[in-house]
């Protein structure tokens, strides 16, 4: 079976006519949930969410990091998608027990199995912190400078607001800068498995049938939150709806879009064209190849590369669409006639035409980009190797907890030190042959990519070749060990000076050249971005109010729509499949991988109603990050489980359209018909139930 | 529910690579009997037809005037599609009987329905006249005069071949004028209906799902044939196939493709694209307008109107799809490139440069195929009215009958008389209020498009509004009654001269500008049109051999290919659909129209293996007129039904591709489950499987 090729041309041109400046369209909008839409949502559906129904919906949906979720029980239990899950699923197998392939099922709370290093997080708090810090920058002074005053307002309001709160308080900027925020999390830590489907199940139709729809996938697992060894006692959670959605009715969508590139200039939008996204689907691609061959050398190396090729791959369609996207001429057309419009009607406003020049800053600073951010982008290893990443992260960490609070990069200032020690000391499996392979394959891109001279190539290549450099740093390290990592973080700078650790000395080796090239790119990029962009922004508000949208920014966002079919080709796409849908297409494949539907479910066949609504489509304007969203009623209840979006949908990084983008659920009918029917969870189906509405 | 509008510049892009000038890609082709590519057919499936295995296929296929269809058992039973059946089953219905609606169920031969007016031909011979049809043609002579030697000597060829053989022989033009050949027919005219499901359940998801796949219709019926009161019998038949066809199997299509555009002049493509597609899809537009105010008016209104609806949607459809794909600049570019290629090798030819004005020459009289050819087309109301075409062909024929043989216009000659007083005799039922506002609207559209001085606009109005002229046509006419035609018919000339039938002295009226036109076109347009193209067929046959098929004509075709899926947007679809599918689709529509599942099928539910196969795909090149063609697996059993061709197939019009362009067809299997599980015909199910291999 050879593999489709993403033809994207057919959507582009439905930006044509979308991009307009200023107005939102129907439906459109990740909207923060200071200021939902009301008029619009009251307009189009009859419907305002009241400051309670938003409160209480705010306080039952779940940031999974990179991914959403909501808690649908009185006693912690959280639902994610089990692609969300996924990360966890497999630091949680073993070549003995593989979740991620056969699910897991606990029939008790004493079958639960704890998370390794799973935080999640639930706001419960926003501020908007815009003026305090204008307040604190001198507009005077030289961008950098600014951007300096900048950080440290934000530092200190951010570790005043966490002291005087309790709540773990992180900085938003919204807006391109033209707002400032800070949102409050309760977080937590003590997070147990409690149900995942097997993979061929969640993920029907594999990588073939991902981003499409019709769709026929059970993306669900759930987890449930502990406190003191308890579950989670909590009336914040969504309940249950036995009826599940209908056509056309009202969906509104909560969760945490990741990163939208909506109110970008031309000249950011032709750096990711040209730099940005062919060199993360190069450095993408590289890996996909390496973990393919690492893979065929036997079942438990398979094993160790599935989860994250299937990532990989994930990410790799999206990136591919994204950047066919941008290709598109008539696409990026559209978008700088929009910018075109824009910048005449400021220049032509006698109050706002100052903030003429800051489209020019911002172009200004592009071709700095092209090299100084392309060699930010190949130097990331975070998804290369997580001990590598443990090593310059304790590196990292130590030397910046001498400095004064606001003195420290972002991550590592007082609010976020607890999430950094949880990440640092996870006691998840490290599979150390995958990792040194992927890092030395890293090392020799950096020398041929960006010449031997490169800092970090030299320094971590220090004469050998690749191979042996990355083998010199696994083979002696200690690291694998979390008491050796608490040690290091607990005697602090001394520690790790004196460290002969190989992993940490070459951490400490390369800490000079990447805090140098972090420094130049925020000194004469960032500042300019943020601060200039922040002016576009505020020219933007005088001329629309604020009945504006930010880009998503991977924070707590309401989207609304409804639920609906679309043309597609010459014929009509269903608003939603059931299960006979399921079964119709693994027969049409012959039950061939990756149709092969688990035994659980074909043995079930028979005692389920194969009627029952299984995958559904709606409006709602999602980005990658709203994965594991709720899909909810206007009378609050939980309907479906936002999992995907349909290849028309990459589009809505640039623009919205309803044309034929739809976010894809699963259906609230579907999961609690197979964990009764097919999965034996009767317990579970029972607390879903319990509260049912 | 809205209108899906068909966006074709996706498969446009197909034809930049396929059409290359001489080459015969894989799959590709509809072949004559004659000559099946055997050698490209034994490399790609291992599998030559014998020249037995083509004898008894050919006289197993049986031509149903448009459509195609096949004889699948010993005592005449022959298959077709639904929609190929559509005709006879309107014909057949009344206000208290709708079969159309209902569908038609004989449990014996007794409740057997005769046709009205259906008359089914069976190939048995073929005959090369080329080199004798030339020998008559003075190359020195006129173009005018070399096509009326043509003519007569092919009326010459086929009355004496008619008279040898005691078949019905019939002209055939291949190659654009290449090649000339007698095809002599069995004819067949007691033919009744024996099966037709529902209409909701052979054309499931109605004109929406129409041309594209997945697809979950049962477009089948079966008639019979009767020779002197008796069902034929007869060996010649296709053994039914209980086995059904496999992924990837060879498939064979046996059928008559009715008109593909792959060998004509790019300025023939332009005239298509800038008269004949664009009027013809405004003429069918008014009439679906007018036919849905009629049919407002009443049930029997709808239900006359229905059958007449869905053939111009059908066709209103493809037509739309072909003018976007003639109006892509991109593929017109391809298709130019290709001919100025061929063009460049013969007058790089010594031997054939002589024939490099041939394009020249057609090229030359398109200007005048604008005012002409369009005017041709808006002159025909053959299915505009039933009864203005039977008075005109009474008229007609009446008078062609009076002069010799050759000199007749062609489907007059003696060969076709049986058939055309077949046709004017028809007992059919003839809604006359539906006619009459149907072809007072094209008086209308002659007067509006050809001005008041048009002599088929004078003629017919007669100082009259459109309205009045054509009431008074149909108010006094006795044509209604099939005795007064036999009158008409038998009287001959005299007869015709004398009668005062307003609808006969209208036929009259408008015979002397109908011929005039008629001869003109034929003498100025089809005489070069037909001429060169046999030179450029002669330069084709030169530089390729006969490794070429010709463009299709109606006539018997073999088309070859695999059971394939193929990628779609970013994901697969399957090679075949389940029953699984039927009720996903019902289902996800919630069962409105056109997705409501008939009562039956619905009962029949739990009676059924929806796992059984339902509708598939192939890459056998086929185009309209292949509707009712049997899919013939190595050992010549029916394995399925071909019924339509998805969307990307509408390319194969103008060129073939297997990228993405799919033959689509009813499973074997899916038929006789039905027959025995939802619509209880066992006699019909025991007589298929009595002979299944």
């Amino acid at each position: 079976m050879h593999r489709p090729i993403p033809r994207l041309a057919t959507v582009a041109f439905a930006l044509l006519t979308l991009l307009t400046p200023l107005a939102v369209r129907a439906d459109e909008g990740m909207w923060t949930f200071d200021h939902p839409p009301l008029e619009a949502m009251q307009k189009a559906y009859g419907f305002t969410p009241s400051i309670e129904w938003r409160m209480h919906v705010m306080h039952s949906c779940v940031n999974f990091g990179g991914g959403s979720g909501a808690f649908v029980s009185a006693d912690g239990l959280v639902l994610t998608n089990h692609h969300v899950a996924l990360n966890q699923l497999q630091k949680m197998s073993s070549a003995e027990h593989d979740y991620q392939h056969d699910g897991f099922f606990a029939r008790t709370h004493a079958e639960e199995m704890p998370c390794p290093d799973l935080e999640l997080k639930v706001l419960q708090s926003m501020s908007d912190i815009t003026a305090d810090v204008q307040a604190a920058i001198d507009p005077k002074a030289p961008p950098v400078q600014q951007n300096v005053q900048r950080k440290a307002a934000i530092a200190k309001l951010q570790a005043a607001a966490s002291k005087r709160t309790g709540l773990k308080m992180e900085p938003v900027t919204l807006y391109q800068g033209g707002e400032e925020w800070l949102y409050g999390y309760r977080t937590y830590k003590d997070v147990r498995l409690v149900c995942a489907p097997e993979e061929r199940e969640a993920f029907f139709g594999g990588d073939l049938d991902n981003f499409s729809f019709p769709r026929h996938d059970l993306d669900f697992a759930f987890f449930r939150v502990y406190e003191n060894g308890a579950p989670l006692h909590s009336t914040d959670f969504l309940a249950w709806s036995l009826s599940g959605p209908k056509a056309n009715d009202l969906a509104i969508v909560v969760g945490h879009p990741g990163r939208t590139n909506r109110q970008r200039t031309v000249t950011q939008l032709e750096y990711e064209r040209d730099v940005q996204r062919p060199l993360a689907i190069r450095l993408q691609e590289q890996r996909v190849d390496a973990l393919h061959t690492f893979a065929k050398s036997g079942t438990e190396q398979a094993r160790q590369a599935s989860g994250l090729l299937r990532g990989l791959e994930n990410n790799l369609k999206r990136e591919r669409g994204f950047l066919e996207l941008l290709r598109d001429p008539s696409y990026l057309a559209a978008y700088a006639a929009r910018e075109r419009t824009l910048r005449a009607t400021v220049a032509a406003d006698t109050k706002l035409a100052a903030y003429s020049d800051a489209w020019t800053h911002i172009d200004g600073v592009q071709a700095l980009n092209r090299t100084l951010g392309r060699s930010r982008q190949l130097h990331e290893f975070g998804r290369v190797s997580r001990l590598a990443d443990i090593a310059t992260g304790i590196v990292r960490m130590t030397s910046e907890m001498a400095k004064p609070n606001e003195q420290r990069f972002r991550e590592y200032q007082d609010s976020n030190l607890n999430t950094q020690r949880f990440q640092l000391l996870s006691p998840a499996p490290i599979h150390t042959d995958l990792e040194e392979m992927l890092l030395a394959q890293r090392f020799q891109t950096w020398a041929d990519s960006l010449g031997t001279d490169d800092a970090f190539a030299k320094t971590s290549l220090n004469g050998a070749d690749a191979k042996s450099a990355a083998h010199s740093l696994f083979v002696g390290t200690t690291l694998m060990d979390v008491n050796a990592r608490k040690a290091l973080l607990d005697g602090g700078p001394a520690a790790i000076a004196a460290s002969k650790d190989p992993m940490i000395v070459w951490a400490r080796a390369i800490d000079a050249p990447y805090r140098a090239e972090r420094k130049r790119f925020e000194d004469e990029i960032e500042s300019v971005e943020t601060l200039e962009g922040a002016r576009i922004a505020r020219a933007r508000f005088a001329l629309s109010g604020h009945d504006l949208y930010p880009d998503a920014t991977g924070t707590l966002r309401l989207s609304y729509g409804r639920n609906a079919g679309y043309a597609q080709l010459n014929s009509m796409v269903p608003w939603h499949t059931t299960f006979y849908g399921l079964f119709n297409r693994a027969n049409g494949f012959d039950f061939q991988s990756p149709y092969d539907l688990p035994k659980r479910m074909r043995d079930a066949e028979k005692s389920i109603d194969l009627s029952t609504s299984l995958d559904f489509v709606n409006t709602c304007d999602i980005i990658g990050g709203n994965s594991g969203s709720p899909v909810i009623d206007r009378d609050g209840r939980y309907v479906g489980l936002v999992f995907d979006g349909n290849i028309q949908s990459f589009l809505w990084t640039f623009g919205y359209s309803d044309a034929q983008a739809r976010c894809v659920n699963v259906d609230s009918r579907a999961i609690l018909m197979v964990l009764r029917k097919v999965y034996d969870m009767q317990a579970l189906a029972d607390e879903l139930t319990a509260a049912a509405k």
